[in-house]
């Protein structure tokens, strides 16, 4: 895999309002962010927690949003009500909707499975998928064997991740699950524990990092391993240490590799993004630990599904074992389903006389490329806002340059705005998730480019509306 | 809810080879166990862990089981091949075949799903849950409310609990993933993290416990919560605790309160197992938080669901906020089928003209009642092992007295056999889980009862085999 920076800290300072500023402990320039370990609770912001802070009365076809109170959010209009469909929660968009871009909720896909459902359609009957076990031949044994042969295919198709030639999958509930067990199979390597000498193994990445690792990692105070924050201000020793690299990263979007320069290291490579619709396929990743997602990947995030690409089968036997000892396992239903789903997704691109339509990541680039140009034109407009700017590379996959198009905008505030988050949320009602989350500074937010067009629309349109 | 025995440490001797001893501290009688926290690699045993230190041969009809390092095993035969079924890995019975009665996989449900499979049968089209959240005006918001309403509706049916009333569902990847939930939320309540002052909370049960708690407490090490074993030994000071109730209790089938005298308690009631084909309804359980499962309600492991009710809203909030960072929310596949299962159980007693085999609690009770008595019946000729007697108590549910029909047998070896699983395992090719990953001794080994017919057929004919 080519990347886009060798430069490795660089964050492009693509809007006039950022400064490059010189990285702690490694030779590239950044801009500096605030080593900032954020508490569990008020890390993982989620639309329930805050639009459960909206005070709201219940009408007769209005139902009340449940105060929460973890994330205590002030919002202007205090007493406003709030439609809310019954059944799924989600909110009717009018032009006073809050429009919650906080998590990365891949409903941008429904429209393509509403046109290709038939194809992932699954009927399970009462009687299957009843016990524990799914294969006693695997290593991973609740892993469904057809689950793991329609993942190998789809890297095959994809070629973005060494699948075959001896490596293990383990399955996870979700990808996030499959961080935890990497974080343990690492920290409980015999080396490492014995090098650690009971003391917990830092976890690092490169900042701006995705906000969920540092909550994941220190949310039961593990004696195994801790957060240590930015890769880049990291001073590693003599004992080890694990960096996580996410490529392309959450919440940036920019390809990295791992910054730490030490033989002592562990990397989990979470690639959840690295599929054709977000950015160029520019080789096979073949690293010792690589995580992806249903979610990101085909949308289903409801499904929870992940999987984790491991080359050592220790490391992948105690993976195992974290999943076995958490959940006992992971769903065997949603494995069912996504055997129909990943099916479906490499029938599209595999059969003759598969229409255009039924081609995913073309669905997902085509989308995302009319979002991001919207999204660049009224930034560009309104002058409020800088974002990173990419560059063309030629994807293998496409047979083509293409430019990548993240999941999420990480924006920039410039002017005399210090909270891009607050600033969004109280004046603009759209949830975003702030820097700080990432080891960032406020100036920044991150915005989910994912969700149904509508939320996307009305979230230009308040753009526009912006003026300082 | 009436208990059996209201010395709550009292296991009945009901084996000529147990002498009952005194607790340490508390003034009931029972038969004293060792405390022993296992280690967490050795203390999950698993079918695949134990089958895959065999070694054997790949054929054309058969496939290799790959040896697992982790638990090793000695068997008499190392070089015998083992057929394996490639996509399923279960084991097809013969004489001379491993019976795998370690881990509680319940396919004895299949044959009643096979029969009512249909009114269980479930269709997800592709465009279907695709989002993470389910309904964001409820505080768990990961719980589909299709499945909340089945759930306070099979309470409402059988009578074991108070879902009603404001009880708050938090549903759980299994009510493994809820226990530690329920650890999580219990030791980071403000008092409890006060009165701590940065220790972690001792967790404890009376032993014998089920072999999970000290492997799921001890796993990433928390500096949260610490288990600390057999509730009958533990001195309860000023400090808070946790004190996990299992009822009736898994391995040895008892109806227990709590052990321990304190006002500094927090307790946690497992209740997989109150069901009525388990164990005499007496009541309707009303604790602060209590923890179901789909896979011993029904049968359905492999849909890795269960749920937790819970008296207050902070304490479901915070288990909330543990699922949301352990794995973002829990299948929606599974909760859609799960719907559809615990409707099927509703609709066998509540709708007119279903049949007597669509009543999954009588099926239950007919095939546990002809399992235990058949195992009473050869126990008591070969007079190698011991079983606890239990009384008949009225069931509300059933509307007459029942006897308890647990899902583990608690086999006590008498005669010169110190270690129960070893000789069940390396003599008579059953495998079994020790006394000692449960606090108790050697002597005892826990054995599904909840395993196919011809499993549990051919371990009988093996128990009528021993002679010693």
């Amino acid at each position: 895999m080519q990347f886009m920076e060798s430069r490795q800290c660089l964050q492009k300072p693509s809007n006039p309002f950022a400064e490059p500023k010189r990285c702690l402990n490694c030779s590239c320039r950044h801009i500096r962010t605030a080593h900032f370990v954020v508490s569990i609770l008020l890390s993982i912001h989620n639309g329930g927690s805050r639009l459960g802070s909206l005070r709201n009365k219940a009408g007769s076809s209005k139902v009340q949003v449940k105060p929460k109170n973890l994330v205590k959010v002030e919002m202007p209009s205090a007493t406003q009500e709030i439609n809310v469909n019954e059944t799924t929660g989600s909110l009717a968009m009018s032009v006073d909707s809050v429009i919650n871009l906080d998590r990365g909720d891949p409903k941008v896909y429904e429209k393509f499975w509403l046109e290709n459902g038939a194809a992932a359609a699954v009927e399970i009957p009462g009687w299957q998928k009843i016990s524990y076990f799914s294969d006693l031949t695997n290593l991973c044994w609740f892993l469904e064997p057809d689950f793991a042969a329609e993942i190998r295919r789809l890297h095959r198709l994809v070629g973005n991740a060494v699948a075959d030639h001896g490596r293990h999958i383990v399955v996870g509930t979700g990808s996030s699950q499959l961080f935890l067990a990497s974080l343990f199979a690492l920290s409980t390597a015999p080396e490492v524990a014995v090098a650690c000498n009971g003391r917990p193994v830092p976890v690092v990445s490169s900042a701006p990092y995705f906000s969920y690792y540092p909550a994941a990692t220190d949310l039961l105070k593990s004696g195994l391993f801790r957060w240590e924050g930015d890769a880049c201000s990291f001073h590693a020793g003599s004992t080890p240490y694990i960096e996580v690299v996410c490529s392309p990263r959450n919440p940036d979007g920019s390809a990295r590799t791992a910054i730490v320069k030490s033989c002592n290291g562990k990397l989990i490579h979470d690639l959840a993004y690295y599929w054709p619709q977000y950015t160029a396929i520019t080789g096979a990743m073949d690293e010792d630990i690589m995580l992806f997602t249903v979610s990101k990947c085909t949308g289903h995030a409801g499904t929870r599904l992940g999987w984790a690409l491991v080359k050592d089968a220790e490391v992948a036997r105690r993976m195992t074992k974290f999943i076995e000892v958490n959940t006992i396992g992971v769903s065997k239903d949603s494995q069912y389903r996504a055997v129909r789903i990943l099916k479906a997704v490499c029938d599209g691109y595999e059969l003759e006389g598969a229409g255009e339509s039924a081609k995913l990541f073309h669905f997902g680039r085509k989308v995302m490329a009319r979002r991001w140009e919207k999204l660049r034109e009224v930034l560009a407009a309104n002058k409020v806002f800088g974002l990173m700017e990419f560059k063309k590379l030629h994807c293998e996959f496409m047979g083509k340059e293409t430019l990548p198009l993240p999941a999420f905008a990480w924006l920039e505030c410039g002017r005399d705005i210090e909270d891009c988050e607050s600033f969004l949320r109280q004046k603009h009602k759209v949830l975003t998730r702030g820097g700080k989350d990432f080891g960032a500074d406020g100036k920044h937010a991150r915005v989910s480019m994912l969700g149904r067009d509508e939320d996307f629309d009305m979230f230009i349109q308040r753009l526009k509306a912006i003026r300082l």
